[in-house]
C-alpha cells in the first residue's frame, strides 16, 4: 500500500509515496532498541544539541520555503498560517530540550534510609508516534510528541501521516540528516510510512510507548491494539472532543458571536481544542447572531483530506438527524476537499448522553444552543463527554464564573475564562489533556513541560554504590538535576 | 453468594458473613459520588484528622488485641508478625495524611502569561479499593491504597478480601466510626462484600479509579473489566512476579543461602517482593546450600487460603514439569492450609521466555539456577518479564554491579545491592512497581509518597480570575502548597 499525496484544493494526485516494508519497519525498530540504553545515559545538555539541529534545520530559509509550499499543497492551510506554524515548531522542540536539561522532570528523590532509596524517571525507550493531520508542523513528524520523547531520551520511530505523506518524508529526511551533523548515533529517529507500517509499530516487542494525536477512531483503535500485547504498553492518545464553551447572561454580546466563528473555522474548524457547542442564555438570540456573524467573515476553505471533508458534510447531516437545525452556512470552494462552514441550532433537551450532537464534528462546524436557568444548564453539562477544553464567557465579577469553572474542571483537562479553547501556549503550567475519551491517560498532556513525564517511569535504586547508579543520581550530579534529598 | 470466615491453622469454617446487596454497593458508590467534590475541596490539613482518627483507633490497646487475634485465625501468619504489621498501618496513614500537607504532589504550577494558566492536580473521585490477601493490615481495607487515596482527596470503597472476610469487616466499621468522630462525611469511605459487590464496583459509572494488590490473574481481570467500560478508567494493579536475584562470583556464601531462605519463606513465601529465582555461579553449589539452610531453619507455617495452598503445592508440580528438580523440601504444618516450603534447581537453558519457570509460584517455593559466565546469565535475564523488585548480592567493590544494577534497571521498578527486595519502606524515594506484567501501571508506584499521584489528574486554569480557581491555585495559598512560579 502506498501514501498519495494530493494536493488539497484541486484534490489531485500528485505524488505516489512507496510505503516501508516489514522489514524496513523492523529495522528501524531494532536499531530504536538498541540505541536506547546509550540514549538513556546520555546527558540531557547532550540531547538538546541534537534537538537545536533539528531546530536550526527548520529554520533555514529556503528550507522553509520550500516546507510551507509543500505542506500548503498536501493540507490547503494557507502559507501564513503554515509559515506561522512551522515557525513555532524549533520554538517548541527548544523548549522541550530545555526542559530536558533543566531536569526537574527526572524527580530525583534521595531517602537518607535505612534503606538509603534514590528514585530517577528513567527513559521508556523506543517511542512510536502518530502525528496528526491537522498541524503538519507543530503536531506531526517533528512535533510535541516527538521533541519530547527525544527530549525525555527516547528514541522515535514515526508512521508518516497519510495526510501529508511527501511533507512527512521531507521532515524525516530532514531530521535524520540534522541528528547525524549533531553527532547523534543512528536509532535515535526514524520515519517510517504506510498503514502496514503502523499496525507493526504498535505491536513490535521494541516498542515500548504510542504516542498520537487524531481522531477517537483512531486513538482507540491503537489503544486495543497496545491491550492486546503479551507485553501491553501505554498509549498515550489526544483525541477529538466537543470543548463545550457557556455564555453566562452578563456575557452577551456580538463580539462574542465574532469571536466564537473565528475561533470555531480557524484552521477550517480542524483544532481538537475547536469550541464545537455553546451554551447560551435564552433569549439571547445566539444562533442568530452566530449565523449573521458567520455570513459577514464568510470562512471558506479547504480541508485536509477528501475523508474529513466527506466525513463534515454528512457530519452536519447526522447533527440535523440528532435534532440540529441549520442556523447559518456558507459554502466552501468550488474545488478540491471543501464542506460548509455550517452553524447549528439545537433545543438543549436534546442533548442527552450518547447523542451524535455530543460528538466532535471534525470541521468548520458548530452547535448553538439556549438554557434557561441553572439547573437546565447543569443538567445538558452532566451529559458531556470528557473534553480537552471548556471555556467560560463571563461579564465583569460575574457570579456564575466560580461554580462553572468548577463544574467544567470536572469535564475537561484546561478550562479558560473569557479566552477561546482554540490556542495552546507550549508551558509550564499547561495541560492538553483530558478525561476519557479526549485521551487514553487522564494523568498526561501531550503540550507542555509534563509532556516528557510520558516517556519515563520511575526505578528506585536500593543500597546501590555511588559508582553502581545511573549518573542523575551519584553524589557528585553531573547533569545538575535538581534533587529532593530527605533525612 | 457469602463470604465464609476460616480458621487457617484448621481449615475449619467459622463465620458466615453476608454479601453486600447490589442496592447497597449502589448506595455506598452514589455517596462517595454525592461527597467527591465537597472531599476534593477539604484543606489535606482537615483530611489529616480524618486519617489521624483511624490510625489512632487501630492504636487502642483492646482494639489491637482483637484486631491481632481476629487476623491470626483468619490468615494464620502469627502473633508476632501480625501485632507488628498493624503497629505499621496507622504510621503509613499518618504518612500519607503528611504527604497530602506537605502537598508538593499536587504539582501547582503557574505561567504568568500571557495567557495567565495554572495548574493543579485534582482528585479523580471515588476509588475502588481491592486489597490482598498475604497483608491484612497494610495492604487491606485500611492500607496503602486507601490510606494514599483518601489523602488524595478521593472517597473509598473497599472490596472486603475473601481470605479475611471477618477481619475486613470489622476494620470497615472501624474506618466508619472514626471517621464519623472525626467530623467526616458520609460517604467518605465504605466497605462492600462479595464477589459481585467486586464487578459491580468496576463497572460503575460513580467509579473514578481501581486499585488493586494481588495475583496476575486477578488483576489483569478487573483491567479488562475497566477497558470495557462505557467511560474507561484507570486501574492500578499491582501484581506477583519472581523478583529475581543475582549472586556474583564474589558473593558466593552460605550466610546467602540463610538469608535467602528467610526472604523466600517470609510470611509463608506470601509476599509479592519474594524472591523467587536465584542465579548463582556454576559451581557455586548454591542449590544445596539453599537445601541445606531450608532444613536447618526449617521454616513451616500455614497458607492463607486453601486455594493458595493447593496453588502453591500444585506450582512445585508445575515447576518440576517445566525442568525444575526439587533440591531440598520441608513439610508444611499437618492440619489446616498447608503447603511444602521447596526449593527447586533448574538448569539455566530451562528458562525461556513463556516458560512456568519464570512465573510467580506465590508460597514458599523458590528456584535456584546457575550460570556459566556473563553471556549465558545475560541470555538468561532478557527472558525474563517485568517484576517489581530485582536484587544484585555482591562482594566488596565488585565490578559485576554496575552493570547488573543497569540491566535489571529494564526489568524491575527497584533495584537492590546486598539487600533482600522483600521490605518495602514507606518513604519518598520509594518505587513499589515496575514494567507489565508486574503492574498494569509501570509509571505508578502503590507505597510510598508518590502512591498518592494515582488518585488525581491535572486540569489547567486559564485567566481564570483569582476567585474562582481552586483555593490550592489562589494568591493567598490558604492550603500553603508548594508551588513553581514561571514568569
Amino acid at each position: 500500500m502506498t501514501d498519495i499525496s494530493y494536493d488539497a484544493r484541486t484534490g489531485e494526485a500528485v505524488e505516489e509515496l512507496t510505503a516501508s516494508t516489514v522489514s524496513e519497519v523492523d529495522e528501524a525498530l531494532a536499531m530504536a532498541a538498541a540505541v536506547a540504553p546509550a540514549m538513556a545515559a546520555t546527558p540531557p545538555a547532550t540531547r538538546r544539541t541534537w534537538l537545536s539541529a533539528i531546530a536550526a534545520a527548520l529554520e533555514v530559509p529556503e528550507t522553509v520555503d520550500e516546507l510551507v509550499a509543500l505542506a500548503d499543497r498536501e493540507t490547503g492551510l494557507g502559507e501564513e498560517r503554515l509559515r506561522m506554524e512551522l515557525g513555532r515548531t524549533p520554538v517548541q522542540l527548544r523548549y522541550y530540550a530545555d526542559v530536558a536539561v533543566e531536569g526537574s522532570y527526572v524527580d530525583v528523590t534521595v531517602d537518607a534510609g535505612p534503606p538509603r532509596l534514590a528514585r530517577m524517571r528513567v527513559p521508556l525507550g523506543p517511542v512510536a508516534v502518530f502525528g496528526a493531520s491537522n498541524f503538519p508542523f507543530l503536531f506531526s513528524v517533528l512535533g510535541t510528541d516527538t521533541g519530547s520523547a527525544l527530549a525525555a531520551g527516547c528514541p522515535v520511530v514515526v508512521k508518516a501521516h497519510p495526510a501529508h505523506p511527501a511533507l512527512s518524508a521531507r521532515l524525516g529526511r530532514l531530521a535524520v540528516a540534522a541528528l547525524a551533523s549533531a553527532g547523534a548515533p543512528a536509532g535515535v529517529f526514524a520515519l517510517v510510512s504506510g498503514f502496514d507500517a503502523g499496525t507493526r509499530l504498535v505491536g513490535s516487542p521494541h516498542t515500548a510507548a504510542v504516542a498520537f494525536t487524531g481522531s477517537q477512531r483512531g486513538g482507540l483503535a491503537l489503544w486495543r491494539l497496545a491491550n492486546e500485547r503479551d507485553v501491553v504498553i501505554p498509549v498515550f492518545a489526544e483525541m477529538g472532543t466537543v470543548n463545550p464553551v457557556v455564555v453566562t447572561p452578563a456575557a452577551v454580546s456580538s463580539s462574542l458571536a465574532t469571536g466564537f466563528v473565528e475561533s470555531f473555522t480557524r484552521g477550517t474548524g480542524q483544532y481538537c481544542t475547536k469550541p464545537g457547542l455553546l451554551f447560551a442564555p435564552a433569549g439571547s438570540g445566539m444562533a442568530a447572531k452566530v449565523a449573521e456573524a458567520l455570513r459577514t467573515l464568510a470562512p471558506s476553505a479547504w480541508l485536509l483530506t477528501s475523508q474529513i471533508a466527506a466525513a463534515a458534510v454528512d457530519g452536519v447531516g447526522e447533527l440535523v438527524s440528532a435534532g440540529g437545525e441549520v442556523a447559518g452556512q456558507v459554502a466552501g470552494p468550488e474545488t478540491g476537499w471543501a464542506a460548509p462552514a455550517t452553524v447549528l441550532s439545537v433545543p438543549i433537551e436534546k442533548l442527552t448522553s450518547g447523542s451524535r450532537l455530543l460528538e466532535e464534528c471534525f470541521g468548520p462546524v458548530a452547535i448553538v444552543t439556549e438554557y434557561a436557568d441553572r439547573a437546565e444548564l447543569e443538567t445538558a453539562l452532566d451529559q458531556l463527554q470528557g473534553t480537552l477544553a471548556a471555556a467560560v464567557m463571563a461579564g465583569d465579577a460575574d457570579p456564575d464564573v466560580p461554580w462553572l469553572v468548577e463544574r467544567l474542571s470536572t469535564l475537561a483537562g484546561r478550562v479558560t475564562v473569557n479566552d477561546w479553547p482554540t490556542g495552546v501556549a507550549v508551558s509550564w503550567a499547561q495541560h492538553h489533556g483530558g478525561p476519557w475519551p479526549s485521551t487514553t491517560n487522564p494523568a498526561t498532556t501531550s503540550v507542555g513541560a509534563a509532556a516528557l513525564t510520558r516517556f519515563t517511569r520511575p526505578v528506585a535504586y536500593q543500597n546501590v554504590p555511588d559508582e553502581a547508579l545511573p549518573p542523575a543520581l551519584r553524589e557528585s550530579n553531573p547533569w545538575r538535576l535538581p534533587r529532593r534529598e530527605m533525612s
